[in-house]
């Protein structure tokens, strides 16, 4: 992104549950909330049923809220293999949606979101929570941790457009 | 599928290379290639750019065979987490692809692909191959092995309902 402000959405991808947070961000200005939430899949319906309601709840979001740009956290390893494949089959649709509705799709490894959120890399979940909060000037820190992460993921991106 | 005639669309997922195989499944006549062939991207990519390629190339290709269903195979482990992650990612646009495109979407289990192509489920990678080969009354074994193994995901549903 070239000009001073941007709307973003930021996504913490999974497939019984996904967070999202959409906020506004401008040079030298306030950053500014403006939609967040979880996307919930039930475990007993079929993947494919799960994924398709995953892509137009999000294709939704995008609609409404118009952001320019997705950002979203890559994706290293995870607790275990099983855990790994579900988060990767709706971080795929996550990523499919924003590139289909015309979004710069960024993606940032978690030390790059810890970095930029707290100052550091050894920041733990309870102090990027805080900073969130903080940062979007909120009275409490957005629940459930799927969509505080993806308004850190978001805010990372902000952070770089102040700084640039 | 309830009727006695299908077009089956087998897919075998991948985000460097993705297979796919389409196929004429009737009861009681013979079954017959369509379209076979494989979806790659380059590893430079960004891989939002590699996930809109996979995307839009399955679509086009369901657009021109116009399949009814698609079968993709489970994926339980893989060798190790950074396959995983990378195959689920083009796995979850597959299946969203054809989802989207109003296919029924039908998952196996590895060890059903090789029971009911081979008959048991034991079958090494060049056995089932070589039913490939035989089932579709090919001359050579299509290549490379994502394209056979797609094929042989597609032979899965259309065996199932020959038995029906």
């Amino acid at each position: 992104m070239s000009n001073s402000k941007a709307r973003i959405l930021g996504v913490d991808p999974g497939t019984g549950i996904l967070g999202f947070g959409v906020i506004d961000a401008a040079v030298g200005g306030r950053t500014t909330l403006v939609d967040a939430g979880v996307i919930r899949t039930k475990p007993k319906q079929p993947l494919d049923e799960r994924l398709i309601e995953i892509y137009r709840h999000l294709a939704s979001i995008i609609s409404k809220t118009r952001p320019q740009v997705m950002v979203i956290e890559k994706l290293y390893f995870a607790q275990n293999v099983t855990t790994a494949i579900s988060v990767s089959h709706a971080r795929g649709v996550a990523m499919l949606a924003g590139k289909l509705a015309g979004l710069e799709i960024v993606e940032y490894t978690p030390l790059q979101v810890k970095q930029a959120i707290a100052g550091y890399g050894r920041a733990d979940k309870k102090q990027i929570q805080e900073m969130v909060r903080v940062l979007l000037d909120l009275k409490e820190v957005p629940k459930p941790d799927d969509c505080s992460d993806a308004l850190a993921a978001a805010l990372t991106y902000s952070t770089s457009i102040k700084i640039s």
